[in-house]
């Protein structure tokens, strides 16, 4: 708040801006909290999302956490220098930041790497060997064909812990698996089976290892929709998930959370009416909302973001239904229907649930934090890598 | 750069890293100062792509610049700031923001807002008059039905202009438009349409001000497609346009430009390799390049953005299929088709042309700026609103 006073209303804000109900994220918080409590793991949160000192001293607050996850070193830097020093960086890692990496662990870090492939392996191990410390890994496991790792029943992966546990300057701290592919599933037994798969591969995978006559300690697995699918953790000894703290419409779409239970939105100011079209303009386009359109494949489209009042009640079938850089239009999400342009003068605020919190959040370096619709607070977070 | 020294080669960087070829940069800029040099109009250049008073610099150093265009408040704060004193807001301001405005007025700023609506000029003019200022206005005019303004030919137009006029409050400086709808315009000819429709439109506005007894000196168009169509601006005093400093793969698409005039692009390492489907994966996921799928729509779909090697040359049918947060798939183009993915060890650099350079460089906080491919400087750029 650079050019006013800290603002104490919404109406004092000057749009656009991420809004954070700090109420709905600790109910979230505490949906989490419960879901993974009663399993024998414990939560790893993922920061990726909230970027927030702030948040995760909430998050914190709800107990049960060990460590957190981070996306990019720049997380775990910041996190590290606010008092987080187990810290797990699920992002595979290049040998040209393994210099960062080794800062960290020397300042007193507990910082854990991911790796997935020998090359890199042998390449991140010459590297820490320069820098004279001992890196502890996990190996990335692919249960589900998404993106990194390894297969759960691959001759690579003994190949690979071998390599891990013979080298001096690595140490192997467990195996990691991320079910992304559970981002596709849209009923509760979908869900409820990728998680079984997430964390039957995660566990599988450690077995063998184990069984190979290496020691592997940690079995961590985690997305929002499978740590609230109530799988068997049986075996599992952390959870990763970051989404559950703000949810969004994809989660929503998913049937993960309803869109009431959405923290995040960002404040509006309408700029604008196109009578002929019945749509009205805001100042919130994509450079507030995020290119993010990840509705666009789910049942429900909800084009770049679902409309609420300024107090934060969804306006029913009204949506952002395009973006520029500075502009959102906002019209009915039946083809053809107009909006009552009366109902939003020019000058009126209203709130967007975000597509994609962790691309909307990622538009903007602070939260405007309310409490029962006032404002607490603005809370910074980071970017960069 | 807080974690290393400056690095002075593309292998120093930590990626990914926004990386701006500044000789390819001043080529696009020299393009653009000839294309509106002899049309009798002068370059209003949009810093909303760049944000970055350092690019601006450039595209003043090729001469025929008066004023800025800017997409936000925080821009025309941090421009004149730094000596930029002729700014057009070209977003429809709300009351809330213009205790701003005045604060740059009385600073010394040639601020000019734009208006498209009655109540809206009323709104602004009591906030004006509060502030003890006199605000230069610009009306919108609608050339293509794309977004906002009033269509040139309405009676609204006299309406709005009567009352700007009348009010002691506001100073109407000329009129202006955005041919956004050029975006969809992929032939030459269908661009020259478009800038004719452009320019016309808005001289046609200007005239009927002027025939209703009202001055309205200024008569600004603009958008890169059109600025470069060579249509007669006759009756235009100025042009606005802003990604041709980067140029991308939208105006790529469209024709505009070549992939090999596209001056930004995005440093990434290669972290993964997935044999079985060959493809590989790097660091640069959507929180590098931005979740902006400009391309989809046009002939040539280029992903999440087209894969050079690290000296910026395309490598042909290689593109970012998928992104993640923190990775990015690069493969093929060809459906089917399986990079070989020893030419691409992990470690090694790629850069990748971005789909929209306005949504990609807001993802960054400053550009590695590169001549003859050798690091001269890091430029910041601002954000926020």
């Amino acid at each position: 708040m650079s050019h006013t006073d800290r603002p104490f209303t919404l109406a004092d804000i000057q749009t656009p801006a991420l809004v954070l109900d700090r109420d709905q994220m600790r109910r979230n918080i505490a949906l989490m909290a419960q879901a993974i409590g009663c399993s024998g793991a414990r939560l790893r949160p993922h920061v990726k999302t909230h970027k927030s000192v702030d948040v995760w001293h909430d998050v914190c607050a709800a107990g049960g956490t060990g460590g957190i996850t981070v996306s990019t070193l720049a997380e775990a830097e910041h996190f590290f220098a606010h008092g987080a020093d187990d810290i797990l960086y699920a992002v595979g890692i290049v040998p040209a930041k393994i210099a960062r990496a080794a800062r960290l662990l020397k300042a007193g870090a507990r910082l854990t790497l991911v790796v997935d492939d020998a090359d890199q392996a042998r390449a991140i191990a010459a590297a820490a060997q320069a820098e004279a410390v001992v890196l502890p890994v996990m190996i990335e496991i692919d249960v589900d064909g998404h993106r990194a790792g390894i297969r759960p029943d691959s001759a690579a992966l003994i190949t690979l812990a071998t390599l891990i546990a013979s080298d001096p300057a690595l140490h192997l701290a467990g195996v990691m698996t991320h079910a992304g592919g559970s981002y596709g599933s849209s009923t509760a037994a979908a869900r409820l089976a990728a998680a079984q798969q997430e964390a039957s591969g995660c566990v599988r995978a450690a077995s063998r290892i184990r069984a190979a006559g290496i020691a592997c300690e940690t079995v961590s697995i985690g997305s929002t929709p499978t740590a609230l699918a109530q799988a068997d953790l049986a075996g599992v000894t952390e959870v990763r998930a970051g989404v559950y703290t703000f949810f969004d419409l994809v989660m929503a779409g998913l049937g993960v959370a309803e869109p009431g239970q959405i923290a995040l939105s960002v404040l509006a100011t309408v700029i604008g009416h196109q009578a002929e079209k019945g749509v009205l303009i805001t100042d919130a386009g994509w450079m507030a909302l995020s290119r993010d359109r990840g509705t666009a494949s789910q049942a429900v489209d909800q084009g770049y973001g679902l409309v609420c009042d300024v107090m934060g009640s969804p306006l029913g079938d009204v949506i952002v239904q395009e973006c520029n850089q500075e502009h959102g239009i906002i019209g009915a999400r039946a083809p053809g229907a107009r909006l009552a342009l009366d109902r939003f003068p020019i000058g009126s605020q209203l709130r967007i649930l975000p597509n994609h919190a962790c691309a909307t959040a990622a538009q903007h370096a602070h939260y405007m934090v309310l409490e029962q619709n006032e404002v607490i607070g603005q809370w910074p977070r980071i970017g960069g890598w």
